[in-house]
């Protein structure tokens, strides 16, 4: 039988909402699901079970109104929470306790979403890992920056959660736990109450075991239109393949890929090669300066007062960025802003791009989250993307295939991802 | 019996001036020690044992004049030499071969030096390693960037070699290697055609097995005044102990360097503390950006027409530094120039600060050539240093401990440097 925290988000608040279980009930198999795991996997910043029961416990009182009707979330702990601490990652933030709720906590609330913890962050969604570990072997990194987010829901211990983009923080780690991760166009959640690190990048994402249950709380979340993932039935989707720096991609990565494109071209969609270039590969640069001339202003209050409290890397990139003049920067945003226009001519013959999630299976140790390299142009485009699982490598860890739609059309991107998804299975 | 390769610069110089060696013979000797070590060390990016022959033939015939007197050298390649090629580490110059000798090379060829071949360097001297081992250990780096000088010298296979130093290129693979190295005051050695990373912070250094052989070696470079390694016979030096980011360091790193410490006091040095700040250690991070906006300045034409030849390291930190503006980058100068001038102050009551050379033993794997965090600020500074060895590590390996003067007291600092490696022995 399955028990009630391997249910999916859908399948849990449909049972919820007709009586067939309780938010308590399920809130109490996840937390089972905790006990047995957390040593292994640690995705934790925190968890008070006696406030997690509580919490579902008052949805099941309110009568689970919503569409999430009472299924527990992990919340990225760069995300504001009143009730819970926001470390950030980060010991300057030790005894941080926000006045109030992200605004994206807040719409999850209303719509009966039970956040059952803080989930495990680099610090400052940065550099420095958390102690979490890859579910699927504890001696792997499970991703970062949104790690516990990642790593729990891959390990069934939420179902749905919250994660934040500004390089690869979303879709590396959702890849390299075997989970789905869905960065949507730039500015579509908001960010109200997430702690900044690059203003023009920062992306707030989420983080399920299936296409399905993303979509649904992309609706829960109050977006419009409602994904319709059979948009594809009758007509699969036009494909892009495009791999730019297929030279930095492992053998596993791109055997997995190939057949994952070959199985989609069997189920009946039209599969076009795109060239990159090194002019397209170019926006990866850009990437990096923004988010150095961004971070160096984001993180400028941390770097004047608590110096001896950043590694050197943090302090580095801090001092560097904060020697980018803000025209300088702003040239370079423009120099962005004008890469986001002219490459959306990417989309004129495709639905959607298909590409890398990583250069393969996730690294061995914790010390590096890996190489956010297959995501940064796609962030600083601000494309909607979403990974799904495509197989394994040669370590038995997770691979994940990216699928990347043009900006505003996350809906339909969404579709193009679960028909993968069906294809795949 | 003491091979001739074996021999330090002054012995061997002094035997061929009496005529007891010749530049052949002692060629050949350090070339039969390349062929027994090369398969374990890799410390050549250009050696053809023919031209190094020739040349040493060609010094016996000449009468071996000078204070070199046919001694071989390793040049760094990194460093213009006209007979030879100078591929900078990099693909983008594999043909390169330039038209003139750089301005030390021709120095050292003045001086009856014989250069035997040209070393490996990371590329660029930055990041990116070379196939160059740890002569002591071939699973551990040799550090970088000046990997081949140093591994070459401590291996035996040359007594002299030249290398460079930006952030701790010089000081940092000395100690891992075991040999001596001598960072100058900033500007001391010529560097024309060196090839240029930052125009503020490059440094010409030496390598060699002895303070005295690079006391020698400087002083046939011609700098005045020749320095009298005896200076301290009489009166032993004041030395301050000074440790900025003693939390970076290793455990066997400390203990050795305290442990060093004792031994100066012992021998009748004055030792006083000197206490780091987080004020001084920012200089640090005014050593970073300076590097990041001069590289990006330097490797500005690699860049724009070889991309596609550089790590992702290397274009992300280039396109970052060419974001810091002129004037910005003038300021920070500003800064560290305001720095250079106050900071000398150290020197009132001490004739040299004794620091470490490195956080420890050199780390295993060729992948990252080890962490030049106790050398930035120096380097920043301008001031002489010089590393000596100092006991091993747990894994067997050398390391190091540093002796730093005021800037322009290169002969006192390496009179200092002289004494305490007596004592040390």
């Amino acid at each position: 039988m399955t028990e009630a925290h391997e249910l999916s988000a859908v399948e849990a608040a449909r049972r919820i909402k007709a009586g067939d279980l309780t938010a308590e009930a399920l809130m109490r198999s996840c937390l089972d699901r905790v006990v047995a795991r957390d040593d292994a996997v640690q995705a934790w910043a925190h968890l008070d079970p006696d406030q997690a029961i509580a919490s579902a416990k008052a949805a099941d009182v309110a009568g689970n109104p919503g569409l999430l009707a009472g299924v527990p979330v992990g919340v990225k702990d760069i995300i504001d929470t009143a009730d819970m601490p926001t470390r950030h990652g980060s010991t300057i933030y030790g005894l941080n306790r926000p006045n109030a709720d992200a605004a994206i906590v807040r719409r999850t609330r209303d719509q009966g979403g039970v956040v059952m913890g803080k989930t495990v962050t680099t610090e400052f969604a940065w550099r420095n890992p958390g102690p979490t570990r890859n579910p699927h072997n504890p001696e792997h990194t499970p991703g970062g920056s949104s790690s516990g987010s990642a790593a729990g829901v891959a390990d069934r211990q939420f179902p749905l959660a919250f994660g934040t983009q500004t390089a690869g923080s979303v879709i590396r780690p959702a890849a390299f736990c075997g989970a789905v991760g869905f960065k949507p166009s730039v500015g579509t959640y908001e960010r109200a109450g997430v702690k900044e690190l690059s203003s023009y990048l920062d992306t707030v994402g989420t983080f399920a075991r299936s296409v399905g249950d993303v979509a649904f709380f992309h609706a829960a979340l109050g977006q419009a239109p409602t994904p319709d993932l059979e948009a594809f039935g009758d007509k699969p989707p036009r494909f892009g393949l495009m791999v730019p720096f297929r030279i930095e991609a492992g053998a596993a990565a791109l055997s997995a890929f190939e057949a994952a494109c070959r199985q989609a071209e069997a189920g009946g969609a039209a599969v076009v090669d795109i060239p990159s270039s090194t002019g397209f590969e170019a926006l990866a640069d850009l990437q990096t300066v923004v988010m150095a001339g961004d971070s160096g202003r984001a993180l400028a209050w941390e770097y004047d007062h608590h110096p001896e409290r950043l590694i050197r890397f943090y302090r580095d990139s801090i001092a560097t960025g904060r020697a980018i003049s803000d025209a300088a920067l702003l040239a370079v945003k423009s120099e962005a802003n004008q890469g986001r226009a002219t490459q959306a001519a990417l989309f004129e013959s495709v639905d959607a791009i298909l590409t890398l999630s990583a250069p393969g299976e996730a690294p061995s140790g914790l010390a590096f989250t890996g190489d956010p390299l297959f995501n940064r142009v796609w962030t600083l485009l601000g494309w909607p993307c979403v990974t799904v699982p495509c197989g394994h490598g040669p370590n038995g860890l997770p691979l994940g295939i990216q699928i990347v739609g043009p900006v505003g059309a996350d809906a339909r991107t969404l579709a193009a991802a679960a028909w993968l998804e069906r294809v795949l299975a």
